[in-house]
C-alpha cells in the first residue's frame, strides 16, 4: 500500500511541473461520509477535521490535519511535514501558503470528471473564506488534469494488481459457465457469484447489487439492471454478465456472452453470428485505433460506425473507460461528444492508461442482450491486451478445457 | 427499507414547507465513486450518469436520470415521476424547473455541515451552466437547514434500530470485558471486536481500522489512532473503548472505561475514582440542559465548565453529536463556538434529535485515557436514555452479571 501511495504522489510532482502548478491543495473534512476520490490514491487513510494535503512542484508534502491524526498521516511515510492543530486550520493554511506563493492553486473541481471533482461546494466557499484577504483566493484553479494524469498513468505496481482482478474474474467466469443452465433464475447466478468471490477474498468492483449484472434474455433490463429473480436462462436467449472484481484496491471490469443452445436452435442462429462478429469487428476497431495522443472520441467513433456499418443501431454509452481503483477511473471516456459527457471525449489517450473496450446489440431477433467487454493497456506504440478477447460466442453448456467465454 | 425511505421523503415536504422552500434539488452523478450523503435517505440506491432528484413543498417527488436506471428508481416506489434520458439532462432538468417554477430552489451545500454539502463544486458549476439563461440560477440556496431537520429528525422506526444498534454494542463490550486481560494487545482486542460483530452480522459504525479505537494506558493515541500491536492491557492502567455498531443503516457510538487492577492498586486510586465521578457529573450536567430549544453550544458549555470547575482541563471536542445512518449524522454539534465548528453550535436541538454525550480526561497519574460516551434521544420536554449510561468504573476482571461497564 505505501509503495503505491509513495510511487502514486512521487508521479504527482511530476505532473505538476509538466502542468505548470506550483502547488495542489486537496481540501477535506469527514472523509468517511463524504470522500474526495483522490484521498485513497495520495494519502489511504480517513481525515476527519477539515484537513489540506498540499504537494508542491519542488516536491514538498505537506498535511495540515486535527491534532489526533497527525500521527497517523505521519505513519504513511509519504507526507513529510505535518502540521496539527487544534481550533482551526485557517491559521496554519495561511501560513503555509503565504510561503509557498502559488501563482496557481489547484483544488479539486471539475465539472466534467466526477473523480477530480472531490472538492463540495460548501468546502469550496469555506476556502474562500479562509484565503479571505490573501491573493491565492484568485489564484484557484482545477485539479482536473493534474488528477486525470495522476489516476491514468498506471504505475507497474498498479498494472499487476489490475492483472490479478483479471484473472480472478476469468475464473469466476469459468465456475459461472458451469453453473448457469436453463432454469437458473439471473439472482441464483448473482448469489454464486457473490459466493465465487468471497471464496477468493475478493469484492465486487461496483455495488454489490448491481454486480453481476446480469442478462438472461430480452426481458432483462440492459445496462444497469438488478438481477432478477424471475427471469432464468432460458433455451434460445442470449446470456450475458458484465462483471468485476476488486482485488488489493484495483478492478476489473468485464462483459462475456454465451448462447443457450435449444432443440430449435442447437447451434447460435445467423443473426445472433453476425451480431457477434459486428461486436467483435467494432472493439478490435477501437482497439486498432488506440496509441498515445488519440482523442477519446475518435476512438469511439472508429467502434460505432464499424457497428452501424455492418447494420446495428449505436449504443447509447461511451466504448471504453479507464479502470483502476473503480471500475470506471474517471479521467476521459472513449465516447462521442454527447452532452452528458462534457469534455471528457477530447481527452488524449496516454502510455500507462488502462481502457475497457465495451459495446453491444440489443434484442438481436428477439434472443436478449449480446455484449462483450475488454480491457487493456495503452503502450508506447498501441496496446496490450489484459484480458483475453472472446472472439466466439460459446455455447453454455458445452465448456472445453479453458476457461469458458475466453476463446 | 422502502418504509423508512417513504417516512423520510413524506417528512421532506412538511420542512420544505416549515422552511417555505418550494423546491429542493439534488443533483448527483456516480455515486458509488462520490456519493452525496443525503442519497441514502432519500433514494436509497446509487445513480451513474448526472441525475437530478427533486422534491416539492406540495408533495411532488421527479426524478430526472440516465435511461437504464428509471426502472429501479420507479421500484422503490417513492419516486412517483420519474423521466429518463439519454443525451443529457439540461432539457428536461429546465422543462421541469420551469414547470414548478420554484421562487426558491434549494440545493446541497453547506460549509458548516458535511452532511448537507453533497453537491460537489464542479456538479454546482455544471448545475450554474444548465440553468443559465433561465431565473432559477439566482433563485438556489443552500439547503442545509432542510437536511439538518430531516437526519436529526428521527421517526419511530429510526430510534428503533438505533436501540438495535446499541444492544449489540453492549452486548459486545460485555464479551470484550471478558476477553481484555492484562497481556492481550489492542490490535488482539479489536479483532476481538471484530469477530463478534461479524458473529452477530453487523459492520462497524465506523471505518474499521479505528473502530474500536482502544486505548490501553498512557501510551495510546487518544482519539483517532489505530490499535497498535505492542501496547496492550497492564495492570495499574485505565482500559477504554470508543464502538460503535452499524445495523440496518443505524448506528451506535459509545464509550466505556474499566480499571484494570494492579497488586499494588487493586482498587482504582483515588485521582481515577475523582476524575470518573467528574466525567459522570459533566455529562449528566448536558443531560440536564437538553430539551428542545437548547443551543448546541450551551449544552457543551454545561458539561465542559462542570469538569473544569472539577479541576481537569478543556477536553478538545465537542461534547456531542448526532446518530443515525452514521456515527456522526451531521448537522448541529454540542460543541464550543470554535472556527473549526463554524455555525454548528449554534444550531437548535429538536424532538427527535439523537445525541451523543462524550468526554473524558487524558492521562490521570499516568494511567492513561479515561473517558465515556452515551446516547439518548431528545423527547418534547428532556431526554430518554438510549444507552445505559456507565455510573461506575468497574475493574477489568470483576465481571458481575449484567454487561460488563454498564452500572
Amino acid at each position: 500500500m505505501n509503495e503505491l501511495l509513495s510511487e502514486k504522489v512521487e508521479q504527482a510532482a511530476t505532473v505538476l511541473r509538466e502542468q505548470q502548478i506550483d502547488a495542489w491543495l486537496t481540501f477535506v473534512r469527514e472523509t468517511t461520509e463524504s470522500g474526495d476520490p483522490v484521498l485513497p490514491m495520495i494519502l489511504g487513510q480517513p481525515l476527519t477535521w477539515q484537513s489540506a494535503l498540499i504537494l508542491t512542484a519542488t516536491g514538498r508534502r505537506i498535511a495540515i490535519v486535527g491534532k489526533y491524526e497527525d500521527e497517523a498521516v505521519r505513519q504513511t511515510g509519504v507526507w513529510k511535514e505535518v502540521i496539527p492543530y487544534v481550533e482551526g486550520i485557517r491559521t496554519p493554511l495561511r501560513e503555509i501558503l503565504a510561503e509557498i506563493d502559488p501563482r496557481r492553486l489547484a483544488i479539486n473541481f471539475s465539472p466534467h470528471d466526477v473523480k477530480a471533482d472531490g472538492l463540495s461546494h460548501g468546502m469550496y466557499l469555506l476556502l474562500q473564506e479562509y484565503l479571505d484577504g490573501t491573493p491565492y483566493g484568485k489564484r484557484l484553479v482545477s485539479a482536473g488534469t493534474i488528477i486525470n494524469r495522476l489516476r491514468g498513468r498506471k504505475t507497474a505496481g498498479e498494472v499487476t494488481r489490475i492483472r490479478h482482478a483479471i484473472a480472478t474474474t476469468d475464473e469466476i467466469f469459468a465456475a459461472v459457465a458451469s453453473f448457469a443452465r436453463p432454469g437458473r433464475t439471473e439472482t441464483d447466478i448473482a448469489a454464486f457469484m457473490h459466493e465465487q468471490a468471497a471464496t477468493r477474498g475478493v469484492e465486487t468492483a461496483w455495488e454489490r447489487a448491481m454486480c453481476p449484472i446480469v442478462t438472461t434474455g430480452p426481458g432483462s433490463m440492459v445496462g444497469h439492471g438488478v438481477p432478477s429473480p424471475e427471469l432464468a436462462v432460458r433455451p434460445g436467449h442470449v446470456f450475458h454478465l458484465d462483471f468485476g472484481v476488486r482485488q488489493d484496491d484495483y478492478c476489473s471490469d468485464l462483459q462475456r456472452a454465451w448462447y443457450v443452445p435449444s432443440p430449435a436452435d442447437p447451434e447460435p442462429p445467423a443473426a445472433i453470428h453476425h451480431a457477434f462478429e459486428a461486436i467483435v469487428a467494432a472493439i478490435n476497431a477501437a482497439a486498432a485505433m488506440l496509441r498515445p495522443g488519440v482523442l477519446g472520441w475518435e476512438v469511439d467513433e472508429a467502434a460505432r460506425t464499424t457497428l452501424t456499418a455492418a447494420g446495428y443501431p449505436s449504443y447509447e454509452h461511451a466504448t471504453g473507460h479507464h479502470v483502476g481503483r473503480a471500475a470506471h477511473d474517471g479521467g476521459g471516456v472513449l465516447g462521442p461528444r454527447w452532452e452528458r459527457y462534457g469534455r471528457t471525449p477530447y481527452y488524449p489517450v496516454e502510455a500507462g492508461n488502462v481502457l475497457t473496450l465495451e459495446l453491444g446489440v440489443d434484442n438481436v431477433e428477439g434472443r436478449g442482450y449480446l455484449g462483450l467487454e475488454e480491457m487493456l493497456l495503452v503502450t508506447d506504440d498501441g496496446i496490450e491486451w489484459l484480458s483475453t478477447p472472446q472472439t466466439e460466442l460459446r455455447q453454455l453448456g458445452q465448456v472445453g478445457e479453458r476457461p469458458a467465454g475466453v476463446a
